[in-house]
């Protein structure tokens, strides 16, 4: 068994180093003036024990990593009936696609997309105001995470409103459907937030834990979902959790993972850790392009992938 | 940990008595005779143990299963060059739709769709006869499934080559594009003939054990492809296994697995077993109904899914 | 040279008697509720004679067929710049596609579907408040048909405002890639305005005139644009005027024509007349039913075809 | 009234010195060697005098200014039957898309996208050689021309069907769904030989004169179809005879018209003239480059545009 301490100071080094960085999201402009240098890194084993290298302290905008969370919340209050809002296959399509929305009457074809994601917030809006259901997603991920000084960066949130028109076509599109059933500013207004959650690695590792241990944290033995659903969500991010390089994510790292357009990622490795990486840079279909390549050299070296040592 | 050998009858015993049996493929017409009523499983584990119940000695047509291993033979052959000519995402769309290569130039979404498959058997042809093509995949499946008397169903082959308009659209349309390399009517003349193999539950098994550990056969010790491939084909597995059904398997199932329309799947639990289960009914997506329902089963009570137990 | 005026006799007393008769717009709540029964047809020939059949003097809410007059005013206020932000190809789509948008980067395929005029909207509101824009674009409409009693249908503008959830995605969408500049809000205001004057068929038989006489009206010697400019708004009208049903009314009709959702259409007999006819009752494409017929049976029984007597 | 023969000596002196010729289309190989600085033009007005200019009298590869006459030749014999294989709207797609066929269970558009016009071979073919079938449509162009000296050119059929893989591709598609009766290889060997035909300008002209005169030669006073269907043709060509560049067409030249991508137009001018123009370099759309723009002058200077003068 490799020194995941050593590995890990390994990768931290390299990344730091390595020239190709990609690039950083500039259709948010809050985000656009993030230094690419940076690179984070935290991973939680099954004991507990906590490995961090690089910025790993230094918090960030989830952005689409909090789809993750929302679909949890969502699945615990409305149960399977989600199903009938959202599907579950990979689109085919890059992230913020209309065209399947049209051959498929409203309906998105995963969570994990933004139409999708769109499409889980306003089932949590529920008969609920904003704020509230706003709220109730903060408190969800600083209860995950064991953090109550987790928030929002309401600058990010701000921005992303001024600028989201492809969102609000998405959305308005989807209500045309009947899909979305709250009024849609009230919708992207809860989704525009819980997208600017800031957490650095830590703390992202942290909350992702319940996916690696059967839907229960080890550290505090609360169950936040069954472990069938634990699995099951791990499926959908393995799938989907990385647009359409979710293909290339899975072939090349083998573990369930989101990513997020602020450059994080949360990889699970069932049954062994909770992995948050971060590096603002993007490739070309919007995922963390270090946070991949240093999940692939994790993988690689720990043997970790779910697809065999 | 449950008992194999009392999960397998359990599951042959109620999947042989479901009245819900999907419907057999009919466009192929050779197929269309098939008895709907028949279920097979395979189960070969980590120590060569095989359980097997219900039809597990009747060969059937694997089909689409074919293309797990003509993908490993081209591997073997032109290496990650083969990544010019065919992607590795998902598709968003059914098994034979030609929307995708007009949108990305003939270059097929994956190795596991009907286009890409037909451009991978191109590749494998390159400077043979098809016939010696042929008998290489031929001989390559017998080895790996330590069985000289695998053989191609010749009606089954001459009854897709006549009613094969879709594929050949699709070769010729690749072919417009220099994505083909040999003339359509060889390549698909290999491509028909080797979806027309025929296998029993035990054979397909035997031929996926490989993929189950780490590219070796524990059997033989034979290594077939290195530790890194068998875990990158698990993963084209996984998301792509089952065309435009692939993220409800891995949401259901759990495991890296490639269906057929014969009703065939071969499913992969790393480190734990190589399985193959057949039922000739499908579901709308192309994939066996009650292969699925097994497989379902099967990873929930022995705790298989690579996602958590 | 067949008599005008019984010609038209005769279609008013048929149409006012089929059975079929299409199905109102629902999609519209202020519309749905419109008596199918109802048809309406003006005819103003080259020397000004007015000939009118049926309800031809029932104000009706003219919706796309707004769209004619927005193109030709906003053509007089940008000129050929206006073809920078949208196309003139037929767009082989439904009226409220999106997909295409996706396809060409936001910008419409012509100015006729919704998209388009969306487009065209936003560039007539450059540089104004909404209200300065609608009220000009009322006064054009009430000068064109020599009429200043014209008036926009409040309740049905408040009513697509409420509902008009595809045009806001459509509007969003196309702000993403920076093709409309205005608030989406201030843009889609007049756009519902607009779409919501009410006309009846004699007052819009009048506006359309000029597109007959070389863009003159004969009848005030105003020249409304050049003769060149006039050709051209009537070939857009041809290949685009009727969404995805446009090539069955070119050749069924043989006229350029623009169709409204409220079941009115105008059409250009060029050198001959214009003419306003009005069905509530709709066919799939979304084009008046009775509307076509009536214009079929005219164009032949006159002989007023562009493609031939 | 302009001087016919003075606008066509003028428009042809600088059709052959313009710089602009646009690209020679080279994915048939024995039409990439044609020499791009050739123009032709050939007018017929009704009372049969002929005008020319130009390489009037060179023989050009028709391509699909074919299909004009096929589809007339088709409604001769099977009448409106025709409609339930082949649509009659503009495609919105480029001539040789596939991805139309898919979304529309493999019914082509129209007759003048090329599936279109293999559909519409394929009815010809029925009941039919080959070689029978190829020999009709010859013998009714050489009847139309009223030249018996009009030929096939073999090494451009040859040439097309060695590399007309995207073609294969459509006709395979449309028998996948039934649209096409025949083997694929007999409509595709008439299909390329009747794209192979070699005319010039004046045999082209004379050939269309029925589309211009309500169906019949004036010449001849043969009635070639009803002038009902020749108005029909005439709308087909408005809205569908130049591919995705059709809206552009009626919008510069405001007349029927249906190109090649040998670079000739059949234009028809209703109740005036047949034209035929010929220039072998084609703009983005596969249009002629100078074939268009010789026919705007022409018809601005005539006043001949249907949408007014």
């Amino acid at each position: 068994m490799p020194d995941l301490a050593l590995v890990i100071r390994d990768i931290s080094e390299e990344m730091a180093q390595r020239p190709d960085r990609g690039a950083v999201a500039d259709y948010i402009p809050e985000l656009a003036g993030i230094d690419p240098n940076q690179f984070g890194i935290a991973v939680i084993d099954g004991e507990g024990q906590v490995f961090t290298g690089g910025d790993s302290e230094t918090p960030f905008s989830i952005q689409s990593v909090s789809k993750v969370f929302t679909l949890t919340l969502a699945l615990g209050m409305v149960g399977d009936r989600l199903w009938r809002r959202v599907g579950r296959e990979p689109s085919g399509n890059p992230f913020n696609s209309i065209v399947q929305l049209e051959r498929e009457r409203g309906v998105p074809r995963n969570p994990f997309i933004n139409a999708g994601a769109i499409a889980v917030t306003d089932l949590i809006l529920s008969g609920h105001e904003p704020r509230e259901a706003l709220g109730e997603i903060l408190r969800f991920l600083q209860f995950l995470a064991q953090d109550p000084t987790i928030a929002i960066d309401e600058r990010v949130a701000a921005s992303e409103k001024r600028t989201g028109f492809r969102n609000t076509a998405l959305a308005n599109y989807m209500k045309s459907f009947g899909v979305i059933e709250n009024p849609v500013d009230y919708t992207l207004g809860v989704y525009f937030h819980h997208c600017a959650i800031a957490m650095n690695c830590r703390q992202l590792a942290t909350a992702g834990r319940f996916l690696a241990h059967n839907g229960r944290n080890p550290a505090t033995g609360h169950s936040v979902v069954s472990a069938e659903r634990a699995r099951r969500i791990n499926a959908i991010m393995l799938t989907c959790g990385h647009y359409d390089g979710s293909g290339e994510f899975a072939y090349r790292v083998g573990l369930p993972g989101k990513s997020g357009v602020g450059g994080g990622i949360l990889a699970v490795a069932p049954g062994k850790a909770s992995i948050a990486v971060w590096a603002p840079g993007l490739d070309t279909a919007g995922n963390s392009h270090l946070g991949r390549v240093a999940l692939e050299q994790l993988t690689q070296r720990m043997g970790w992938s779910v697809f065999g040592v």
